[in-house]
């Protein structure tokens, strides 16, 4: 491993344990302390900020000197400096500055500046990624490249062929409201997840997932542009192959693609594309996505299961009827607290601060017409092929004595089957947000591992994180996620931003239950910065090989390890991990 | 780029551009020449064997030094030594010698040993790779790396999660009888290509389709285990989070692998499971591919077009159906001449030489009681739904004028809609072989473009690669393979190996046809190793931004650049396209 010093300035530049809060000089009175990225001079850091400035304008390219900027914690204005559900101390994971790329040419101009400075680069997209870190980098003092600010158009919607090719800007309301607005929608949907506000690009490429029968997003791409950690311009598969009509006096990136870019994905050669996914690798500034043709037909409903003991059971039925492709989609079983926190906070279902008992739990599920595990689907086509689906989906799950079967016409009331009967045909909405309120100041944590499909998984994943949760003095809320044959348990960590100790409690909790999961073999398929290093290190088979995979094509395409490092536990051969370990 | 001088053995040893037929010292009268690997004297080549010989046992390395190993020309047992299809020369894609490992432990060894000799190793799974180049090495004198001949077993069958994990020399056949064997072939089903003798993991990382809903087959994999270039062991996705129940005293290759190996694809952090498809950068020694829960039921069915014009329509009536779902599965638009060839060979349907004429294929339609174009599909799913999709089918193909419906019961003669019946059920067979007979000493080499499903497109590419085929004196043989969104058009180049001329212009066709593409933007999805290189260069865009990837990560992953050189068009640093240009 290189040694720190051979990276410092001439002009003697600051380590990475001792990268802290700088003040800038003189001017900017009442400004809060500059995080710096490291190794970097203030002086080193302002020759920067000018040059950046020249590519960008300087209205693309801010410092984050003001306090104002680590304020903003909404989820439809969220900040762009930090992580606005912070799990370490608020002013941890933040940029020095912010950098908004108006085109690809100055993504590639800032990556190559970057390379020459030697400064890390944190490409985020819309800053929605939350319960994740938002738009935070892993190292403090990165630059924050802001690639949805600027970059936001759909430049393609392909018709016959039903694919839509996005900038990162583009979020799924982006692309739903441009297909309501030119009248597309009857025929084309997309798969949108429980928040619509992300980035289409930045949610497929962390592989988010969906409800509908797209709901896999990583799988449902198609084609990609990428600018590489040097700056050259990358297209994958079929993009590899010009087209034949387009300007070759063009810049590359402004060259009409190959018409069949958005419909195969694999083109000739190693398929790369997926080494572009949770890296660091490079920066995707076009991907191409698969619509839904609409299917002839859509019903949407919710089984409710009474017993808590009756995840078991259901979970034994939903794995033949999945795989089989009864469930067409990606349903979801839900814990009781999931959609009670939906329709009102903590404090309007019980006063004081103990957890909720089981008693309470039956009471909210009764007084909510709910069950403790209330399970969504929906079933695609014309109405006979539907009616085989329901008929075999009713039959099923109707064995559960209590289980009740219900269609959003039979609650109007119900906010969470009204939403999810959006969702599940690809209607976006901020609406689910809503359970982040379940306590004041109310922030959230994903704790999300893969599980089997099988009855006993599911009550030992559920066990296992509801005693932890309620170690951790936090009531359990969470949701299983049915993929084509696996579950993506999600436990949602709960807690107030700006009480420390729920800080500090939440940040153990999910530090626990990693190591808990990794002993009994379940591990996760995505995480919080404060984490990654911790998840990396249980994907451990063979000392730890597929890291040394990692870190090979990390070295080979990032030579300066200037782009995200440490994104998903993958270090550059000069940086230390231990180096930017999170404070607990 | 390194000197070719640097990688010379001290014993002075021979350059590419020389590497060429060497006698063997000594013994072995009567032998055929030897095709040494490049820059290795027959002294070091000895050595190496005499090394190999102790890792995997005499049995299983041999020196490729009799003619009769070039003789084996029968796909059921195919040549390990050459491309049994030749284009080329019949000795000029050969290897040195071949060596099949009985392990994992085995192939990481010669991985090992080939990197301190420097010397190429070609992996190839079972030699069925026919009409791509067989078991044959891009590079002549490169070891073969018999991966099929030892390891071939189905490691586990998952029920529950129905999906297998399987090692190199499992064919589809043997993947298919052992769920017979074990009655479970009326729960789960295999997706077969046409031929069923090839690998599982062959034919799924070099990225082959199927005709069931599985037909995907790159997309339906999950879970592999891969040696890379220098020897260690990575599995991916979930495979990286140890199983708790796996011996740790184990080899790792032997450790039980996550119980959600074959259910997960992606795991945790960047995807890198594509860049081991048609690639050069590991082999892959185990793999899951999931297998395809019965789905109550299934109908299959051809539909023949009597106009050769009627392509056209056809393919635009298609497009909706496929993209919409309501073609379930993976059809295929074939011209009648496959049919034709399977059911009879050229000199059964015209005497002379001359070109079938339009007149001729009309009656050679009639007589089959066949189309122009013939349409195999089929629905899958319990009675109702069956009776849903094929209603909408008939009303839309029926259309056309002239067009018929048929279920194999219609036809118990028809050989190839009884084939399509067994094959669009994952019903492994060997019988569509036949049309490549079509020729005497049929060979056959594949053009294989990547089309949108458009009838113009459908059409341009027909008249041009038609045209093409009958200036080089071929009758066109081809089908359109219908998938999610684009069409593979496969046009089988049938070709009389034994004839000198008969290769020329097969071999000045498929060179000509890929230009042609080009032109219009057409790119292959798969080639033979004579026109990887080629192809590879017609994904040009950005001053081949594909090509440079390729190269860097090449580099990064095998520095030494011994495994499978040239594949794809990518090569290692110190070798040169140039040198290994094939004669034409």
């Amino acid at each position: 491993m290189k040694q720190v010093d051979e990276l410092q300035g001439e002009d003697g530049s600051i380590g990475p344990a001792s990268a802290a809060f700088r003040a800038p000089e003189g001017g900017n009175a009442g400004a809060r302390p500059l995080r710096l990225p490291p190794n970097t001079t203030l002086e080193k850091f302002n020759d920067f900020m000018s040059a950046v400035q020249e590519i960008v304008g300087t209205d693309n390219a801010t410092v984050v000197s003001s306090d104002a900027e680590l304020q903003q914690e909404d989820y439809m204005e969220p900040s762009k400096a930090h992580d606005m559900y912070y799990i370490a101390e608020k002013e941890y994971f933040v940029s020095s500055a912010v950098v908004a790329p108006r085109n690809v040419a100055d993504v590639q101009a800032i990556m190559k500046l970057c390379n020459e400075f030697v400064i890390p680069v944190w490409p985020f997209s819309i800053g929605r990624n939350v319960g994740y870190g938002g738009s935070a980098p892993r190292v403090p003092g990165s630059i924050g490249l802001d690639m949805g600010r600027n970059m936001r158009k759909v430049l393609e919607v392909n018709e016959d062929g039903a694919f839509a090719v996005v900038e990162p800007g583009v979020t799924f309301m982006d692309l739903h409201n441009y297909l309501v607005e030119r009248n597309l929608r009857d025929k084309l949907w997309i798969d949108t997840p429980d928040l619509g506000g992300g980035s289409v690009i930045g949610n497929t490429i962390e592989r988010g997932v969906g409800y509908t029968p797209y709901g896999d997003h990583w799988m449902m791409h198609c084609g990609m542009e990428v600018v590489l950690p040097d700056g050259s311009l990358w297209r994958s598969g079929m993009g590899g192959l010009p087209n034949p009509k387009a300007d070759p006096n063009a810049r590359p990136e402004d060259q009409a693609w190959n018409e069949t870019f958005g419909l195969f994905n694999y083109g000739f050669g190693p398929y790369n594309d997926g080494i572009f996914t949770q890296s660091s690798l490079g920066i995707v500034v076009k991907m191409g996505i698969w619509l839904m043709v609409q299917a002839g037909g859509y019903q949407s409903y919710m089984i409710t299961f009474p017993k808590d003991s009756d995840l078991h059971k259901a979970i034994e039925i939903i794995r033949p009827l999945r795989v089989g492709m009864v469930l067409q989609n990606v349903p979801t079983m839900r814990h009781i607290l999931l959609d009670a926190a939906v329709m009102g906070n903590r404090a309007s279902y019980k006063k004081s601060p103990e957890l909720l008992t089981d008693e309470e739990l039956d009471d909210i599920a009764k007084k909510l017409n709910l069950g403790r595990w209330n399970f969504y689907g929906a079933v695609y086509g014309p109405e006979p092929v539907r009616q085989v689906m329901l008929q075999v989906i009713k039959q099923s799950f109707l064995t559960i004595e209590g289980a009740k079967y219900f269609e959003p016409q039979d609650q109007p009331d119900n906010l969470v089957l009204q939403t999810r009967h959006d969702t599940l045909q690809g209607i976006p909405s901020t609406t689910e947000l809503r359970w982040v309120d379940w306590l004041p100041n109310g922030s959230h944590l994903f704790f999300s591992p893969i599980a089997k499909v099988s009855g006993d998984d599911a009550v030992a994943q559920y066990e296992v994180t509801r005693k932890r949760c309620e170690e951790a003095k936090f009531d359990f809320i969470g949701t299983f996620v049915i993929g084509m044959r696996e579950m993506h348990h999600i436990v949602c960590i709960v807690f107030d931003r700006k009480d420390p100790d729920s800080r500090r409690r939440a940040h153990w909790l999910i530090r626990t239950l990693i190591d808990d999961a990794a002993e009994r073999g379940w591990g996760e398929y995505r995480t919080h910065l404060a984490v990654m290093d911790q998840i990396a290190k249980t994907y451990s088979f063979n000392n730890n090989a597929q890291l040394k995979l990692n870190e090979k094509i990390k070295e080979a395409l990032d030579p300066k390890g200037i782009l995200s490092p440490g994104k998903n536990g993958v270090w550059p051969k000069h940086m230390n991990a231990e180096d930017y370990k999170v404070p607990v």
